[in-house]
């Protein structure tokens, strides 16, 4: 079965000038690869017709598909839809269905609807349309000399609903793709490369098809083992074989054996466990509590986040003892543990957890330099804390210090529930 | 004089599958377009020698300047060295200037000399040395027809050093440049087809040589001028001009004159007229308080956030009466005032953010669907409200809410400011 190879073509001059991270290339590149489509090459062109025009007829001689993103929009700068009609030597066409859908998102937005409304209805005869119920512009399915061309729009809310109704699972029926299975472990507390080296023995006793993968993440590791074959049931049995290989060598360091947020295994845990979970936020600022709730669900066991981003803040609110921020300073093992005391007593509530620190650039000094943090985990009477010390920009300190806050309350979850 | 075009390489597996954003085109993006060198394409091709052949091929029919980077590392997948020396029909020799550095480090970090660490004091013979401070790995510099070819290693670190230090100096002393300058202005409450309508007149009225961008960002709109000339005056002068006459247009809408994030911009506000915030979140879990305290130095102006995510805490914490809370429900306006007033008073704050809403899958009912959302915004005295209907999933709903939030508080001071 010969590999199938994709191009992913996005198109706009933000994108080149670096106003606008291509999050959508990475986000497709991740959703067919899960597939079994190889992304071959990805190409960022400007939106201009000869660009584009040129860019198809070069990468149409190496790929089996073509997924374009962005210039679907109804102003004059979105030029791909028209430039594609022009490629396939087609016409427009009024679509009805979509007319309609464009008429009833206007008219709920409470505007008016204008003609670069209505055009946005109008599509290339020979094209298939992917009825886009997030927005708009509808996707356009085009074939040619047995290469797919799909065109999406770059709004990545849209163009996700897209990927995942329509063109994920045509491409699955209209192509003959080898079954990729993947089983991944998450582990924390240990270096890449420590690791690497101590799974140097397993990754050689692997088949050829059958690949391990290290992707770090803010904080921990997963592990990913990846099957290439023709029979899912074959794959899956030598997968199951290989993962439990594979577990029982990082049983040390193992925090979940799948694919999954730190923010939703804690919100299995607390379900199960029947916990309800408060935070104490200095320097994260509510991060923690964001992580949280951005599992659907989280109002079962989340109860509040007391965000503290000053000292007197967390003495009204925390009882945080005047004495011991001024001895020991907000950033301290002795400050963190008070917040978390502070807010489980206050909100009556199972499990916490505290953070401060220094995120940067500035705040830093010689004896606490930018990047360092104290976190406590726990509950009342039995309170883990750890020491970090960062060395990244404000943002990834941010991250870094939430997802290691929820790594020591999940350790805590671990260790009680033996 | 000619425009000189520019195409970014980028090579690598982890970033075709999605594993890697590929910051480094962003950041080469960003830098070269300061310097007036287009950016016309940017491609990202797998580590195999005949892709690596092809684009260069390919790509040096259209670019002036090729800069590529990834693959020049110690490791037997780094194969980028050894294919430019085949393609500019080369000889490896070695730089002992570059040996004597790698020896440096080697023995700096402790390690042993190996064969593959010398080997990255090999370089082909007809090219230019830049030498790399910050790595191993040097940067080559060739020039074939008229084109420039420079390779880079992939790691943002020591491509940056390379960048800034030799590359852009010498492309703009080897290259007679134009300037490219921008003016982003930022709007919001207006949808971008009803805004492009009004501005069909102004974007006619352009210069060929003066571009306008619509770029919609959660909840609200850049809209970007960009100007290219010989005289960086004169197209300065040009773009103040329409700047400002795009600033007229849009004046109801405007929400700041310069490329800038919600946060950043309220942050500056916040210091010039001399007030602290606060913010009262249920629906966003800490999420404005995140976006707040993400800008450096928000200490000066942040005080905490209250984040209640059930109802007893809004009593408890904010001091929202019982009675409201069972005759309006927790999703209503006079809820998000009274946590505004709670918060601000229990703070003693100037101004805050109150929200709450329902932003899924679960816990909509008929009266109150999914994505009801209402906020508060203001000081004590000086409450506006807003009610706001989304239709996105989980996650968009919390970032737009936030945003909108930042808006309404935005507006607020826009308005006591004038």
């Amino acid at each position: 079965m010969a590999e199938i190879k994709a191009t992913i073509i996005t198109i706009g001059d933000e994108l080149l000038i670096g106003q606008t991270v291509d999050t959508n290339a990475v986000w497709i590149g991740q959703e067919l690869n899960r597939i079994g489509v190889w992304v071959n090459r990805r190409v960022t062109i400007t939106d201009e017709a000869d660009a584009i025009l040129n860019t198809l007829s070069v990468e149409s001689e190496n790929a089996d598909i073509i997924l374009i993103t962005g210039g679907l929009g109804p102003t004059d700068d979105d030029i791909t839809k028209t430039t594609l009609c022009q490629y396939f030597e087609s016409e427009m066409i009024l679509n009805k269905a979509v007319l309609k859908h464009v008429e009833e998102r206007v008219k709920q937005s409470g505007s008016t609807l204008l003609q670069r409304n209505k055009n946005q209805a109008m599509v290339p005869t020979n094209c298939r349309v992917l009825f886009n119920e997030r927005g708009t512009a509808p996707g356009l399915w085009f074939e040619k000399e047995d290469t797919v061309y799909v065109a999406m729009p770059g709004i990545p809310y849209e163009m996700k609903g897209l990927m995942m109704q329509r063109v994920i699972p045509e491409i699955s029926e209209r192509f003959s793709l080898p079954a990729i299975l993947h089983r991944t472990q998450l582990v924390s507390g240990i270096p890449e490369s420590v690791l690497a080296k101590q799974l140097e023995g397993f990754e050689q006793s692997l088949p050829a098809h059958i690949h391990l993968a290290y992707l770090p993440i803010n904080g921990f590791l997963k592990l990913r083992l990846t099957a290439k074959g023709q029979i899912v049931q074959r794959i899956a049995h030598e997968l199951d074989q290989y993962g439990m290989a594979l577990e029982n060598k990082v049983r040390d360091f193992l925090v979940a054996k799948k694919d999954i947020s730190l923010q939703e295994l804690l919100g299995e845990k607390l379900r199960k466990q029947n916990l309800r979970v408060a935070t104490a936020e200095s320097c994260t600022g509510g991060y923690i509590g964001h992580l949280i709730t951005s599992v659907s669900g989280s109002s079962d066991y989340f109860e509040g986040a007391a965000v503290t981003y000053n000292n007197r803040l967390k003495q009204r609110w925390l009882n945080v003892p005047e004495k011991i921020l001024m001895v020991h300073g907000a950033v301290s093992e002795e400050v963190v543990t008070a917040m978390l005391q502070g807010v489980l007593g206050y909100l009556n509530t199972d499990v916490g957890i505290a953070v401060s620190g220094i995120m940067g650039p500035g705040g830093g000094s010689e004896e606490k330099p930018v990047g360092t943090v104290w976190m406590a985990a726990g509950a009342i009477g039995n309170i883990r804390t750890r020491k970090l010390q960062l060395r990244y920009n404000r943002l990834k300190n941010i991250e870094l210090t939430a997802n290691y806050a929820l790594l020591l309350l999940l350790e805590y979850l671990k260790d009680i529930d033996k």
